[in-house]
């Protein structure tokens, strides 16, 4: 088919509204969150309800065309940079909260619902959707799910994953496929939603989402404690989990972070201190009373200059807003940013912070580090100027060696930012040979011609 | 290859005490806990490590033998009787739990290792395994996986699906699959730990699992509330989540059953209620109270007649073993007893009671009911003969209308017991063509030859 006849056949499923072919249109939908280089569509199709989506993925698959699911591009690892001469297949017109179920604690949603909106909805029914990337005010419910995304309240609350009851996919002959269920337990069939999960948009297209909502939060106390050292603040994480607190947050930030985000927004940080832990506790109020107790204590043992307790909502909001700024902050200070995610299990948090700091100091980068202390999940979050070829070598290289040390910590080479085109390369230094062919195997039969989101994940 | 030649071949990885043909041993393992004809084996082999099992996968394979792991053989959908002529594979020489890491709160295990004895030994260290299954004590960790398996605490603490953080499998070329990590979060590669759970032995055989811990429970009370009808008690199931409490354990008991159990072992049950429900609030002392006050005065909102609440281990345990004694008790009294899973969401609750009611009067059959009320999962309890013909064509269509009322009230065919042989011929009822298409293309792909686990699931 010429170029123009399928464009006709894209217009007749959606309309020619939501066919783009312009030049501005493709640039838009290029690139993503991921320091990575951007590839023009051939053209960005917009479906506004399942059929379409169907019809629109089926005609990708007739006629060999690369098809990249897009939310809303936030992700960090290239995974929806779309394939040459590819469509790009945009979900924001698949943005309906289908059903709030109040008595039985679901919601059924279209893929390209805002994370922030539904769970704002949600609350207004007094109820309690967790998951929370630091994206959530553009992120989508499908683009979360395709990459599991984590967030603040991982430590307690955990990830994505945890609340994915069902997904409704096409398959790439236009066959919607079914699995979980609005029932809190399902083992009808293979769990193909649990398959979905983290499966950036390779093996399918979410056509709806069931997700898990729980009861909200009785009561929650925030704080932040100020550290001598990056050691120190460290060595409390691993202390409050060892004393079987889960704090539903418990996030860290180093000095350069603090400065720059106390140079962002002036909020009266501890511009010197060298680590800043952020907490916060919830559940029933005794038990946060006791649990932020134990906390203040743990954290004086482990020298704490300072802690300080939100008193009120503002405060609350101020600490949180701390954390929310780091990466805008730090991504404000250099033409590049490079935002990594080195994941260990938690008491190796403190062998990994030593690494970093090794790793800065033997490339000579500046690396601002921040993140998911409580989960094992840092963001050592590179600056740089991609146009320094020099630099550049460097950085590339700082980042192999902050996955080897997570590696050989016993961490992974994604604790949340996906695989996509950026980490494809160094799945098998985690996994093993058998479990890129077990992958490129099933990948093969369940997309043939290999259109879905080609080259991410399995390379 | 002849047959001695292959048990030669067997001998050489696993010994030759290892390898058992005997016509008892082939008899032992040719049943599990379903009612379903069972299916001799031609032989048994019995690994006892990771590298045996993984070149029996492999042996099985390139001689195209059916093979069957086995782990304690109680699962209720035929998931471990044998192909004709196939291998059963045992996990019972598979048996250590390699590592209890208490300050990263997850463990590493053979996926022999039983449930009961994992959470003791869990227990041990100070930590806390949830999920329970009423099997617990013989079953394992592996058959656990892949079967999803639930337990008295899914409302609060979730299923077995939620402790998996990771799998190695060995696929049926003898290669050993990485998938999932020691940290809280991974997304390197496709979420294959995920595939594996419920996969029932077809997609690949389990090496190692990395199981999620959790901190203990600080405190619990236990009660038991009496309701004069099955419609009362399911209603106030409804209304403790609705009113947003959620109880570690919430199970529901017909007359029939406790009646049943009370014969079985006298504990003083009230054998007139028409109801009852067994209820476990935990957490920090202070909200076990404040949930234990709310779940009482919801009963009585709900005309229960009588609220007993434990006030000791000894009072506690009466009421759990009064729960764990329902199975064994209804069991007894008739030659042949089908425990079915009919799985709703919650607040469908006394619609599937009223169901079950309107069933056991059609077929003029004995249905005892209990189960997992708080999820929805309910176990009908269907007592009869097989070998009375009639009655049997009877049972058999009374299983067929629960799973109708069942996904006609939003549910699901398996809440927990599997797909296995029983079931799989119903699946498109709840999915669609292409889900069973999607799922049988999947298999094709991981397991050519169609050696692991023949026409389980997906027929
Ligand atoms: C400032 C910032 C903060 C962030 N904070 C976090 C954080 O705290 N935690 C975290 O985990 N991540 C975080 N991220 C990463 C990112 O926001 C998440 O991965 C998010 O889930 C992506 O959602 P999206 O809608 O932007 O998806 P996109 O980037 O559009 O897509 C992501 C993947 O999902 C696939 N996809 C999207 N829709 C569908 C569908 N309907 N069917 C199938 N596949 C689909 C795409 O093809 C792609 O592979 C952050 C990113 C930024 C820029
Ligand atoms: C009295 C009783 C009470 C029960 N209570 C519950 C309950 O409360 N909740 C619940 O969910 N279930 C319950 N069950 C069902 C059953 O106990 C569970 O499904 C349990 O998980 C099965 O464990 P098993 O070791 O016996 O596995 P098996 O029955 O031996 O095997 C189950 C499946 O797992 C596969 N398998 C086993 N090991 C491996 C491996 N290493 N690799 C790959 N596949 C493997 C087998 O091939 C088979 O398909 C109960 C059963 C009985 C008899």
């Amino acid at each position: 088919m010429t170029k123009d006849a399928i464009i006709k056949d894209f217009e007749a499923i959606v309309g020619s509204d939501n066919v783009m072919t312009s030049e501005t249109d493709r640039h838009t939908y290029s690139y993503d969150a991921a320091v990575l280089d951007s590839v023009m569509p051939a053209l960005v199709v917009r479906p506004t309800n399942s059929e379409e989506l169907g019809k629109t993925v089926k005609l990708c698959n007739d006629n060999g065309l690369p098809l990249t699911v897009r939310g809303a591009g936030t992700n960090l690892s290239g995974g929806t940079i779309p394939h040459p001469g590819g469509v790009v297949v945009l979900t924001n017109g698949l943005n309906r909260i289908l059903e709030i179920n109040e008595q039985d604690m679901y919601a059924v949603v279209e893929p390209g619902v805002v994370t922030a909106k539904f769970a704002a909805e949600v609350a207004s029914k007094g109820l309690f959707y967790p998951p929370d990337p630091g994206s959530q005010t553009v992120s989508t419910l499908g683009g979360n799910v395709a990459e599991n995304a984590g967030g603040l309240r991982g430590l307690k609350y955990g990830v994505t994953k945890d609340y994915v009851m069902g997904v409704d996919f096409w398959d790439v002959d236009g066959n919607l496929i079914k699995s979980g269920s609005r029932t809190v337990k399902c083992v009808t069939g293979y769990n193909l939603a649990g398959l979905m999960v983290a499966s950036e948009g390779t093996l399918g297209v979410f056509d709806k989402l069931i997700l898990k909502l729980v009861p909200p939060v009785l009561a929650a106390k925030s704080m932040m404690a100020v550290f001598p050292s990056m050691k120190a603040a460290s060595e409390t994480v691993a202390a409050i989990i060892a004393n079987k607190i889960v704090p539903a947050t418990l996030e860290i930030m180093d000095n350069f972070t603090i400065r720059t985000v106390e140079n962002f927004r002036k909020a009266g940080l501890p511009t010197d201190a060298a680590a800043m832990l952020l907490i916060e506790v919830d559940g029933h109020p005794a038990q946060v009373e006791d649990e932020a107790a134990k906390v203040e204590e743990i954290c004086k043992q482990n020298s704490a200059s300072e802690i300080k307790i939100a008193n009120d909502a503002a405060e609350r909001d101020a600490v949180w807003q701390a954390r929310r700024d780091a990466l805008p902050a730090l991504a404000n200070l250099k033409p590049t940013c490079v935002l990594e995610d080195a994941t260990v299990p938690r008491s190796q948090i403190p062998a990994m912070i030593a690494a970093l700091d090794e790793i800065s100091n033997k490339y000579n980068l500046t690396i601002g580090t921040f993140g998911h202390a409580g989960d094992g999940n840092l963001h050592p979050t590179i600056l740089t100027d991609k146009r320094d070829t020099k630099e550049w070598q460097r950085v590339e290289e700082a980042i192999e060696m902050i996955f080897d040390r997570a590696l050989a910590l016993g961490g992974t080479l994604s604790g949340e930012h996906g695989i996509g085109l950026a980490k494809s390369k160094f799945i098998e230094s985690e996994t093993s040979p058998g479990t890129l062919a077990y992958s490129r195997r099933m990948k093969s039969v369940l997309d043939p011609k290999g259109i879905l989101n080609p080259h991410k994940i399995i390379g």
